[in-house]
């Protein structure tokens, strides 16, 4: 994976090509199961449109390729990755998300499976073990060394919320009381480095961990150092049994390309990469926009409605739940509708400010949970300044449509109540907004999941029994 | 920056050091303007305090105590950055938001500033330069030679969503017709390499890009080797004017450390590097999340109450103005509610379901959107896929509401209004959760700008006029 073959000059031309697989997989659709036993077509022009995407996606990289997989609908997938060069097959399968793997897998045979898998680093193989079948799984692992099925059955151990689950094992150690020069000579022996290999580990005879020797430093060190001299000591290092978010959030902190994970010894066992704490970083942004709107975080773009309708269930019947509640507080005042129908124009106006403004608030609360702790007294202070904030809102904005009430339906108490509604909902949307995340992630919940579902539950809720209960008070 | 001192294992000790600081920061604040002119105190139990809480900050690494910083309210923040090792200011500067960025500045004389900045690399210096007084950017230009001058220039000449605001001018190059022998001996005349040095560029004598050689390449190379004919020649390269997303999606991609950046004559000008790029996957998903939610990505949490409401006023008033739409709605059936007053508590659950499940389908689409473009078949084939769940989601859901607004009302009539008028809403919903911000997307704007206020106003105002238009017609 070293030279990607594409040239970022050429970024638009993979948007073409993307595009041009497009819409050769859709002509080629037609001729699906021809194509499924072999790799020509009778009909020239077909077969020459088939060659040209074979070509095409033998000159991809195999992130690119996993690209593509993506955005295709699942019958196009599976012709497309029929097409794709096996010998990618499991870079592929490594790249792309889970439901497209499992799609993916579907279309392979045993023997395909195998060839795709079997000369695969043990992290990789552990990350693909859960989704492939067993007796492929037994069968691969039964080529491999004890050591590296220990690190197979290592790596699975751990959830996929663990740097276990992300750790990687092509570790390159040295001793500390050598030289520069020994290092060097130590290096040129391997037909290759891992990748990323910006740091070589320190040990000592029984593994553990003493320092690291960066490569940056080792390039301009006098080779008669001895190596203890010119190590740094203070490294930031990890066990398996530490949260993923976590570590990815120390690699952007520090800046970091690799780092040793050692186990509770300080046993050197592993290494974490920076390519693997991008997509941690990447997939945990997502997460909480997805999970606030109260979707899970795996639905395929192109899933089965079926699949999709399962996907969005549970949120949409809470959903239901709530809006029926704000619908039987409203029904507590149906005859204060009935005396003034003005009522039942204005309500929803109090409750969508409140819905949008508490959105805001969390979203803020959401964002800042995620990148950091917040303490009791900061959450006090936070709670102080949204309800400013919503107190401003609230009188300026209030004041605005309490003014439109009143040239509506030429009634200051209306207007008034509109002030005082509006007012009271943004500053229960503030405190909620404040409290649901923060009282969440206390109680080790995730603060970002359905969070913009439930405030909307309660500001809508609590918007209409202030307003038809202000109302009742003061204008009956 | 390259040894952090702290300890992951000790990851809780930060967590402890963070909240440490906090309380000592509140407890100290009595004595901010006795602080500010010296850093002891006559009282001895709060100079011990202050003296705990300076050890704690010059023993934590520059990232960390910008993340302090960030979590203090505005008075704290001062009083710990004029704590803080004054050796680390720029680093500091560097590493905090621009919210928080503004308000260290200003506590900070000239002679500080000019300290703080004076050593930094032109990239790092230009990063800060919008923000600093110009007369200090001038007095620290001054000092410089007039290449770093120009680098300082160039960069500054870039937009922020461009490479060359973020590219960086630390380069190690080489001709390609010498030996690894002759570059090994090259780089150990180098006091130091940049860091995140993992390839050296490999150029002619224009400067013009040839290649690049990994380092892992030129360390398990024999000595006699010819660069050329080991460098890697398809390599991926930027330049200055793109756009600085998709170089950090390429980065994510192809797994790059580093990556040259050169311009239209495919001469070297500077590189991009990873640490970076993770900063801009970063904000990219929280921006994207934010601006759903019709909020600025610059908040800082603690701004002052009149800030926060400045950010936050454009969209609360779309708000309104689309909830003030959807008022006029449900007036114009106003004969048909004091006819009916159960319409007015149902109408609210019609128009709720609507916005969750928009919000749902215009999430998952701003989410694909983000990492790849969307053909027009490809929206189609969405489209008719959401419409898909929406009418198995309307159907169902829409005869669960059905049956109990029945058995609430005992009107046969209201029930299947009901139904047909979730199905609908949820319907338009999937339409627009697509149509929105596949459209603000080839129309060139950010597709999530907003957009959760948007659907949720469509959904409203329709929610509301399907389900009282309906019984208007059907029921009077």
């Amino acid at each position: 994976m070293e030279n990607p073959i594409h040239d970022h000059s050429d970024s638009e031309q993979l948007a073409a090509d993307i595009e041009h697989i497009h819409k050769l997989a859709a002509h080629l659709l037609e001729h699906y199961s021809e194509i499924s036993e072999q790799l020509t077509l009778p009909e020239l022009h077909a077969n020459a449109k088939l060659q040209m995407l074979i070509g095409i996606l033998h000159e991809l990289h195999p992130a690119d390729v996993a690209a593509v997989l993506e955005s295709l609908p699942p019958k196009e997938r599976v012709l497309v990755w029929k097409l794709a060069s096996p010998e990618e097959d499991g870079d592929v399968l490594l790249e792309v998300s889970d439901s497209v793997r499992e799609s993916l897998i579907e279309a392979m045979d045993k023997s395909e499976l195998v060839a795709a898998v079997e000369d695969m680093e043990a992290d990789d193989l552990a990350d693909l073990a859960d989704d492939l079948p067993t007796h492929v799984v037994d069968e691969v692992l039964q080529t491999r060394d004890e050591e590296e099925r220990a690190q197979v059955q290592a790596a699975m151990s751990y959830e996929d919320s663990q740097v276990g689950a992300v750790m990687n094992f092509e570790i390159v150690s040295i001793r500390g009381d050598v030289t520069c020069e020994v290092v060097l000579r130590y290096l040129r022996r391997f037909d290759s480095l891992p990748d990323h290999t910006d740091k070589i580990f320190v040990v000592d005879d029984n593994d553990i961990l003493q320092g690291v020797l960066p490569i940056r430093k080792l390039l301009v060190a006098d080779p008669e150092e001895i190596v203890e001299n010119i190590m740094a000591k203070d490294v930031v290092k990890f066990r398996p049994e530490d949260d993923v978010e976590e570590a990815a959030a120390a690699f952007e902190r520090y800046d970091l390309v690799t780092a040793p994970v050692v186990d509770e010894n300080k046993k050197l066992i592993a290494r974490l990469t920076v390519d693997e704490m991008v997509d941690v970083i990447r997939e945990e942004s997502e997460a909480d926009m997805l999970s606030m709107a109260g979707l899970d975080e795996d639905e395929d773009l192109f899933a089965p409605v079926w699949d999709s309708v399962k996907n969005r269930w549970v949120w949409l019947a809470v959903n239901l739940v709530t809006a029926f509640v704000s619908s039987r507080v409203i029904g507590v005042f149906e005859g204060a509708i009935a005396q003034i129908v003005a009522l039942a124009t204005l309500m929803p106006i109090v409750a969508g400010i409140g819905g949008n403004s508490g959105n805001q608030t969390i979203t803020m609360i959401v964002r800042s949970l995620a990148s950091s702790q917040i303490s009791n007294a900061q959450a006090f202070r936070l709670l102080k300044k949204e309800l400013g904030v919503a107190l401003v809102n609230g009188l300026i904005w209030g004041s605005v449509m309490g003014l439109v009430s009143f040239a509506l339906y030429h009634n200051v108490g209306i207007g008034l109540v509109m002030v005082a509604a509006m007012t009271l909902n943004l500053l229960l949307a503030a405190f909620l907004g404040v409290m649901i995340p923060v009282c969440l992630e206390k109680w080790g919940k995730d603060p970002a999941r359905g969070s913009s579902v439930l405030i909307t539950a309660f500001t809508d809720s609590g918007g209409f029994l202030i307003f038809l209960g202000l109302a009742t008070i003061f204008l009956l």
